[in-house]
Formats: C-alpha cells, structure tokens, sequence
C-alpha cells in the first residue's frame, strides 16, 4: 500500500518554510510476523523539533528522511499479539499517515479515558514537561511567586495551573491581549503581561510581581526572559523547557550575561530532558490525569486539520499562531 | 586607645581606585562586660567584596563605615569568660587594626594545627566554597571533565585539587603562561589554558578538553566561560562561585544567551550561597584539614604587608596580582 510522508527537504534558515519539506508517497512493503500497521489520528508539533531540524538538538534529523514528532496512531492491521486492530497508540513515530511498526516502545491508550488529542498534550509528554521540572526543580513553595512565559501555550498554560494548585501566585507572559483574558480567565493565572503591550517589559514584571520572582518557568528566552530574571529575588529557580525565540536566529541576539546574577542571587537555571523522568510517568500522569477530572486543570488545543498542512501548523508555532497545544488531525 | 579603620569612602566605578578608601584614625571606647578587645592579625581580601561596594550584593558596605571581612585576630584584653587574652579567633569582623567584638559568632582557631593564614584560605571560606558547591552541585563522578576558570587563584585552586581527588580530569584556565606552570606543577591540573595566550580560546579549550566539559567551576564569568560553555557536554553543571570578569564592569559586556544551550544539553547553572552551608563546615573543615596533611591539597598565598596596603591589596585581584589566596598580614 501507498501512504504520504512529509521528508526535511532542508535544513532551515531562521523561520522554516513550507520548502523547507517535502510530500512524497511511498510504498510500504507488507507486515512480518510481530509488526503493526498504523495510521496516524494525531500528529504533535512541537517549537522543539525546530532545534533537530538544525541540528543543535541532538539526535537531529536527517535531509530527505521523515520527520518524527509524537503521534497517536490506530492500529489497521496486525500481525503481533500485544496489538489488535482498532487500538491506540502513542509513540515517536513517523510524520506518514501510515508506517509500519515492531510493537516495542508504543503505549496503548484508551479513548474512553480522555479525548485522544490529550493523550499529545496535557496527558502527555506536554503536561509532563510542566508537571516534573516544576516540581522537582522549582520546589515551589505556596506564597511564592512563579513567572511563566509562553504562557497561553501547552506548557506554559499547564505549568501554570499546577504553580496555582501548589499554592503559588501566579503570572503569565504572553504575546497578545486575547491570550492574556485566556490566561487569566481560563486558565485562573492571577495577572498576565501582553510582551507586545508593554514599552518596558522589566517594569511591567515588577508592576505584575510586587514581592519578585521567586520561580520563572521559562519557554521562551530572549529579551522576555532577561526582563524576567531582571525581577528575580535571590534564590530564584528558573527552569528553561524551552527558548522559542532563539530556535529561529541565524546570528544570536546578544544581551548581558546572567552569570554575574547568578553569583548575587544564588540562582539555579536548570535544563531537562523529560525522557529522564520516565520512571515517574505513570505517577505524574495519574496526577495529572485526577486534576483534569476535578477541573483543578483546564487545557486549549489548535487542532489543525489535513495532514498536508503539519509544515503549516508548525511553522505557526513561531507565529504564535496556536492557543494551548498545536495538534494535526489527520 | 586608637585604632586605624579603612572606610568606604565612595562608590568605585568601574576598577576600584585607592581614591574610593580612606584611612582613618578613631578611638576605642573600653570594655564593658561580656566584650574582647581584637587586634587583626590577618585580612582577607576577596572579589566578592567588589559587590558589596556599588551595593550589587546584599547586605552592601555604607558610604562612611568600614569595610568588613574575614579577619584572623588575636585577643588583647578579655572581659568574656569564653575567651583569654592571646587567644586567636575568626569572623567577619571590620578593616581596623583594633575592634571591639562581643564575643558571639566569632570562631576560635587553633595556630598549631595549621599556620593562622590557612584559616582565611584552604581552611576557611575558600576551601569550603570550593568543596562543599563541587560535591553538591557538581556531583563530579571519576573521569569526567572539570574545568576550572581563576584556576590559580584561592578558590580555583582548591576546586581543581579537589576534582582530581574525586577522580576527574581537571584543566585550569589562567591569565599567565607562570600560572598556567603553577596550576600543573604544583596543584596537579592535568591541563592549563592561558587565556592571555590564546587567540582561539574556545579552540584552545576544546584541545584540553578533548571529551568535552562535564563540570565548570567558574571563578570569572565574562568571554572565559562562554569559550568553556560552548565546549560543554550535555548535562553539564556549572557552578558560579564568581564573575570577576564582571565586577568592575559599568555597561554590562553582551553576550549570547545561555538559555539555548540549557534547553539543548540539559544544563545546570548554579549560584550559591556558602553561610547555606553552614551545619556541614565541620564535617567539611575536617576533610579539608585531612586531605591537606596527607598532601593531597596544598594551596598558594599572596600575603602583603601592612594594614594601610589593604585597598592595594584589593584592587590588585582585579589585575591577577595574587597566586591563590591573598591576604594582608597586619
């Protein structure tokens, strides 16, 4: 049988473009003994997947060959005991509408639990990602105060929520006024900053934190980071998940260095690979998936139809294009 | 009685010059009950205290008061049953050359179990600054890579020793081809960079670093850690003791931002605090006092003479005057 797949065609420079991909068709051969047939159902695209196209993110990915992101799959066929037709899956798998896998490393998930688009967001490696670091590398004390960046978007706005439940004040970064009502109305952050709003943003931190920044959740970098850490208080924890504003730079954007910060206020800036908290998925998932039961969290997802468009929709993440999770339906 | 006191006389900008200290003579009043009277012995002069000058670091030094440091005293006269006259003690105490202390947190010190000098260096704050950080936020497992920037100075000098001891490979980076010689001769570095005689100094970094940067103990902030950075390994933990490079700065240098490189290679950046430390500076000063006897640890002093050389003192740490730890000897 044919199916579509969606190749790097090269590596991007700044911002990707739709050229920057290519949609071919190819055969898949039929299945051995112990594979599945799969077709996709939901596709995540993620502002990570930026650095493997580069290759600053290792492992990166390869000219000419597909991209892999997150996906929940349907089983159509197969010829391995652990799989029937007509279950989900979810894995690192190929940007194909259908490919053929071993059966090892791919999580039945059940759509009587959760919307199956959950499963690549807040019930996924999105909310994990909030989840884990902020706990453990944030130890967020209640009265403190936590900053999120990216704040409308699928971790910042899941990260939030948890920062809310643990007790801490709450304010969000983000880039527009809608996103900022979002923020604060449905995802109950105390105040929110509109970077685009703002002649100077260090001022409108400290305005929105009277008592400093105790805890920055960072996905972002660049100027909206510097003029958070600018209202940092001394033992601040900033936890870095992402830096969407440097993945597209083609020279990097100069600013003071953090380190002399970091001597005065007993600072921790801490980087993590979520794959090292794997022990504790199933734990934080159970956690994760109580609070959305007793609507202790809320999520948003801009699901994009077609599987011609994931380019598209990734691209948007750049623009801000997504509220919450970016998903595409296939 | 009359004493000699070195105020702080204006904030300095940029290098402190000798301008920005006064000398001046003052009288003590005697002694009430529960009081000793301290005659220094021995001043310590740090970078961290540049901070305390502009008032960049908490609590800061008042325009008109004296400076404050640690000091080795000895007892001149004793209104405290805890103390006798002749008795040597340790604290942060004023730059004069007699004070009057109550007796509370100060630190009695034994002059036979090693030289007085060695309680304001290796057996003192630098020592524990350099081990107790390394161990803790470190975590060095034998093999790995450390590097360590003001390699030669009090600190570096220690944590460098300290690495090898833990089993690490440890490269030094100093400003001179006389202290690159230091570091390998006689505090057993495996490699030293001098950073004055490199035109490529991330280049030169990765040649003595040929499995890239596992652990960064950095002294001095500034171009010298972004080349070490640029060389890190994913995982990497840097531990900022200090920024010298950026004490005397008065538009902050730019650079590019770190926060990329913490998101791709799961980085660690911490600051701290020593006195945080504290309920373990026994059990530390122990190890220290061990490693130190049985020759593991040696360290270099630069000790100069006369109460009234303490700002030159000072001042020359920001030009590399001193080999490991410098002092002023009253």
């Amino acid at each position: 049988m044919k199916t579509k797949t969606i190749r790097l065609k090269n590596r991007p420079v700044g911002v990707p473009k739709p050229g920057d991909f290519e949609l071919v068709t190819q055969e898949l051969p039929g299945l051995s003994q112990g594979e599945i047939l799969l077709e996709a159902s939901y596709i995540s695209v993620d502002p990570y997947l930026r650095g493997k196209m580069s290759g600053t993110k290792e492992p990166r990915f390869e000219l000419g060959q597909p991209i892999t992101s997150k996906l929940i799959a349907r089983v159509v066929e197969s010829r391995n005991p652990h799989f029937r037709s007509g279950d989900y899956v979810s894995d690192y798998l190929l940007w194909q509408e259908f490919q053929i896998a071993g059966g090892s490393g791919l999580t039945k998930i059940d759509p009587h639990q959760a919307p199956l688009p959950a499963y690549l967001g807040v019930l996924g490696i999105t909310g994990l990602s909030a989840y884990l670091p902020l706990l453990d590398y944030g130890q967020p004390k209640p009265g403190e105060t936590l900053v999120v960046s990216g704040a409308a978007g699928a971790v910042g706005s899941i990260a939030g929520q948890i920062g809310k439940i643990l007790g801490c004040r709450v304010v969000g970064i983000v880039g527009s006024e809608e996103k900022a009502e979002l923020v604060k109305e449905k995802f109950g952050f105390d105040q929110a900053v509109n970077y685009r709003g703002s002649n100077d943003l260090n001022a409108a931190i400290a305005s929105a934190c009277p008592h400093g920044v105790d805890l920055y959740f960072d996905n972002v970098g660049g100027p909206i980071s510097e003029a958070v850490i600018a209202n940092i208080n001394p033992y601040g924890r900033i936890i870095v998940c992402g830096a969407i504003s440097n993945y597209n730079e083609t020279t990097p954007a100069l600013s003071p260095s953090l380190l002399p910060l970091v001597v005065y206020k007993f600072l921790r800036i801490q980087g993590f690979l979520i794959a090292d908290f794997s022990s504790r998925f199933p734990q934080a998932l159970n956690q994760l998936h109580e609070w959305l039961q007793q609507g202790k969290i809320t999520y948003s997802e801009t699901i994009v139809q077609g599987f011609e468009n994931l380019p598209n929709a990734f691209i948007g993440l750049f623009e801000g294009l997504n509220q919450g999770k970016m998903i595409v339906e296939i």
